[in-house]
């Protein structure tokens, strides 16, 4: 059920963002952008969708936000890509912005995608309650959201000890977890439905998300997921991995996918997809 | 009238930015952010505040978008700063972001600017209307406006040959005409009411604008400027002054001026603020 709905979305997804793209100036910077929201798992899109069905609302009037959260995730992975930030050579299995083009394009349509997400977001079709929803991602996004955990997380590349649990915790919260919480509320959003079961149960997806990929990266098959594997052992980074062991990062992974089936249960049934996608974050191999 | 106005414009500006800024996480990012909203002549935000001011809206009622453009233009300057953009190291008289952090720093400073920009823009004192005028925003940053203005003038740094007076006006057009109009037109978009004698006066005052900048990389003072001058000629660019010489560039600036002051007939004399605007961004010195 949920593979073949994940892959639906992400069908349905790369056409709201190829549309979103179609304008006419075709300048390296545009050229940038469409290839920069190609591919990927889509997952943040499918929670925006998955959220608003919840809640009675049908793909078409939350598509618009469900590309918004890809557009903004694009635009978070083309500028930590950069040289100056995680000097990513390989993303998805492709030559990152800033080595196909040049790191003048690769900020430029980072700035422009993430431009982009919030011009989605302001799209007629999701509705009179999209201004709440404009404000969550702005919330989620900015320096107490992704960006805070990015820094974070250049901030430890040079500090004297290697993090701590709470510290890594709180890194991840801002760096994926708070677009996985935009993510997973957007329905109650748009619906002026109450958030907070959809936000425990994004909590424990996005660090169950996290330790899998830090799993990923000192298990992982670079073949599958496309990137670089290894770098955070090698440059001698605090993970959950370093932390609790491999084992204990699997228990503690599996404790949230736990947690997070239980948040759905106001749900019932109706949340048996995102129950699944919980499952999925922590046996995926990309 | 306009110079006391712009004064006291600086200050509650400011005051905003410091408010919208004074959340806790004290990491480097969040210093960074707030070093780059200091300073600056405030025009557009000026813009925002007297064109509310036009349709019967207070500055309280407007002040939220008048320092949401601001965060929008600094961002725009912490990235253009950047080594792989213009690699500036003074701004106003300081040194640039990534000169006194680094340039992971800047881009993260730059990117959070982005989305507060949009958060301010989001504020509930801004009314019933404010979609709109986010939505305005978007459409004045992204890769249609002031990021394709960009875009193309990095692309102009390598063409085999000088653009022509087209196409540096389109480059301007983007490059500082959209925010410009997004900012001479907020407070018609928060009243609902008619934006275009306000567009067709952006556009003037945002071209008089850049024709000024133009002459005054040829003949200001860089004590007043705060930034390096004759850059343009020296990097071989074509530039308004260029393509016009100094007399030419000087008689259509005040062309301009004039379409400008003429495009508020609308308004009355409650518009001379606005017109008294538009004869100062062709005698600053600034």
């Amino acid at each position: 059920m949920f593979a073949e709905r994940l892959k639906r979305v992400q069908v349905k997804v790369q056409e709201a963002l190829d549309d979103a793209l179609a304008f006419h100036d075709d300048i390296p910077v545009v050229h940038a952008m469409r290839y920069a929201v190609q591919g990927g798992k889509r997952l943040r899109a499918f929670l925006v969708l998955e959220s608003a069905r919840l809640h009675g609302i049908h793909d078409p009037e939350a598509m618009a936000a469900a590309a918004a959260v890809e557009a903004l995730h694009a635009y978070s992975l083309v500028h930590d890509d950069l040289p100056c930030m995680d000097d990513d050579a390989l993303r998805r299995g492709q030559p990152t912005v800033h080595v196909k083009w040049d790191q003048a394009t690769a900020v430029l349509a980072g700035d422009a995608l993430q431009t982009l997400a919030f011009e989605l977001c302001c799209d007629p079709s999701l509705g009179a309650r999209r201004i709440d929803l404009v404000t969550a991602l702005a919330k989620a996004s900015g320096a107490e959201g992704m960006v805070l955990g990015q820094a974070l997380d250049i901030a430890a590349e040079t500090a004297a000890e290697p993090l701590t649990l709470d510290e890594i915790t709180r890194l991840q919260a801002g760096k994926t977890g708070a677009l996985f919480t935009f993510a997973a509320t957007a329905g109650a959003i748009l619906a002026g439905a109450d958030t907070r079961p959809l936000e425990d149960y994004a909590r424990a997806l996005g660090l169950a998300f996290q330790i899998a990929d830090d799993i990923l990266d000192v298990e992982g098959d670079p073949a599958k997921t496309g990137k670089k594997l290894g770098k955070d052992a090698a440059a001698g980074k605090a993970t959950f991995v370093s932390l609790l062991g491999i084992d204990g990062a699997r228990a503690r992974a599996r404790d949230l996918v736990a947690d997070a089936e239980a948040a759905l249960s106001p749900y019932g049934v109706k949340a048996d997809t995102l129950r699944e996608a919980a499952r999925y974050t922590v046996s995926r191999e990309v």
